[in-house]
This record gives structure tokens, sequence and C-alpha cells, in this order.
């Protein structure tokens, strides 16, 4: 039984890390791909989804200052490029501001960083895991990843989104070299400039 | 008895896999950090040996319509920037013209693709794989890893390398930007112009 229950666990594992792999494989070939840069965010929110089995995934880029909704597996179509954050408000504001992760397994928005959005579902999820986006060694943005339910967070899926983060943040500089706008405008500014139309319906 | 060699496979395919996923990692990592592009290929080009155990991995980048050798485990410092082949020459020249990748596992140099350097030991090695690196969607180099014995090349092998070849692709673009070098320079010429100097004894 013992012997059974080994095996069982050596599957699950191995399932895991096989899955962040092929995550993070994925995400390069994404890399390599001449997509627009909502498409790549897009898609890299749908695999970290896939991934993590979360019920909310949102990135943040940084835009003079502030933190603003890039994108998101949920349809939020007219949030994405609204809400912003400052720089230390909430805990996505923390981890942006602290360059650090923050994981917490549950009742997240009994934390004193926590920051209502009103609006928003996540608002009530229990499970919080949020890291920066690092480009170029510079903190640009935000991925904030949440279970509806309370999740232990593994330490193979904190380093998976760690690597996430570091991999988005490459994206960026990829996809801003491949269109001709202009430099000096912000990442959020190039990126809603070149969104197409967003699907899914209005939040109520 | 069956159990013993099911959970022997499970941890043995456990482990590989998590030195993928923890390559892959590292390599994320190198790619944020402000380094130069030499010694970024230089551990790219290490964390490919200790993952993969293979004897040699050399990287060729593009330079006018050539390869260039520009980073290897071996020692090669005469070789550095010195080795050129043709698009098409070789195996190397195969796979970047081809753009797709090959594995020989036993017997590589009877391929009559295989290019002989004379002065390179890589001549007498057993296994054989090269991956192409893409950068923003073009073949701009190759990844040469070899074994001095027969080596069969995994399928999870295989895909860590294609990851790697397009990962070193986003680095070059990420590394030229950090730079102020002029950027119709081949990256080759920007390599070799930004290159320490190269530790090693000169090969015979």
């Amino acid at each position: 039984m013992a012997g059974t229950k080994k095996l069982q666990d050596l599957e699950l594992r191995l399932e895991r890390t096989e899955q962040q792999l092929v995550m993070l494989q994925k995400i390069s070939r994404l890399m390599v791909r001449k997509m627009s840069l909502p498409e790549v965010l897009q898609a890299i929110v749908a695999l970290v989804v896939e991934a993590t089995r979360c019920d909310s995934c949102l990135i943040y880029l940084i835009d003079s200052g502030e933190l603003v909704l890039c994108a998101s597996n949920n349809p939020h179509p007219s949030e994405i490029g609204r809400i912003r954050l400052k720089m230390g408000e909430g805990l996505t504001g923390w981890v942006a501001k602290e360059r650090r992760m923050v994981a917490i397994p549950r009742e997240a928005n009994k934390d004193p960083r926590f920051h209502f959005f009103k609006n928003l579902p996540e608002d009530t999820f229990e499970a919080f895991i949020s890291v920066p986006v690092i480009s170029r060694d510079q903190v640009v943005g935000v991925i904030n990843v949440q279970h509806r339910q309370p999740h232990a967070h593994s330490g193979s899926e904190m380093e998976m989104l760690r690597t996430v983060g570091e991999q988005v943040g490459c994206v960026i500089v990829l996809a801003r070299l491949g269109e001709e706008a202009d430099w000096k405008s912000s990442h959020v500014e190039f990126l809603l400039a070149s969104a197409p139309p967003m699907p899914g319906k209005k939040l109520v």
C-alpha cells in the first residue's frame, strides 16, 4: 500500500512538472512568433490558467508610475486599460514596488495590503499569488494568479510563475521591436494602441 | 519487482523533467540580467552541458550568410569567431538552411552531410543533435550538442533543445538592446566586439 501511495505521488509530481515544462516551452514558442503583444499576453494568460488551474490570471503593466490591467482570462473588456493601481497600492502594487513575490493560500482579501475593486469577482477569491514582470532588470508589471478556493502554492508553482514573469518581460521588449511604434511611449500605450477588439461580455 | 522497476523509471523521468525545467528557469533568469552577450551564451552552453551531460555544446550565429562559431564548452579560444560554415555546409549548415532539427544517435560522422574540421575533437563524436536558433521568426544560428558515445536522444530532450534555440534567439535581441552598438552590424560582429578574453588553452 505504501508503495502504491509513493507511485501515485510520483506520477502526480511528474505530471505537474511536465505541465510546467510544456507551459514554458509553449511560451517560448510564442516568443519567436510574430504576434501582437495583446495576443501574446492573452495566450500566456491562457497557458497560466491551464497550468495552475486558477480561476483568475491578470497581467498589469506599468504606465507613468501606475499599474494598468492589460490582460485577463476573464472577459473584462471594459476594464482592460482602465483599471489602474498606484505603485505600492494593494498587493499588486506592493509586489511591483518591492520587486518581490507574494503568495497567500487563503483569505487573501483579509490581508491589510489587499485592494478591493468592488466590481471584480476576484475580490472574493481565497488564494492569491503575485509575481513581478521583469524586463531588462526593471519591474515593468505584475502577474496575479487567484484561486476561488484556498490553494497551497507549491515551491515549483512559485518558481514557474517567477519564470513566467521574466518571460513576459522579454516578450514585451521583443514585441515592441517588431513594431514601428514610438519607443518613447509606455508599454501600456503601445499595447492598447495595437490591441484587437477583446472578446467577451461586459461584467455586471 | 515490477512495482520497484516502475518506481525507479518514474523517479528517473521526474529527475530528468525537473532538470529540464530548472535549466529553462535558469536561462530565463539570465535573460533578465544585464550580462554581455558572450557571457550569456557561455552560461547557456554550461547549462546545456549540465542538463544533457553532453561532451560538446557549440553555438554558431549567422554572419553575412555564414555560420560562425560563437560559444563552446570546450576551450576553443582561437576558434571562436574563426570557424565558419556556409549555409547548407555540414550538418550545422543543413539545420540552418532547412530550419529543422537533426538528431543522429550514433556514427554521426558517417552522415554524408557531416563536415570534418580536422582540428576539432568533435569530429570523432558518435551522437549529434542540432537545433536552429530562432529570432523574430528567422534562423539566426544553430546549437550543436554532441556525445562522445552513442546516445539516443529522447523526445523531451529534443523538445528542450528546440526551446533553448528559441530562448537563445531572444537573448541575442535582448542583449543587443542593452548596448549602443551599431544595429546594422551583424550579431557576430556585435558579439565579438563585446567579448571578454576567453579562458582556456589553445587546442593542438
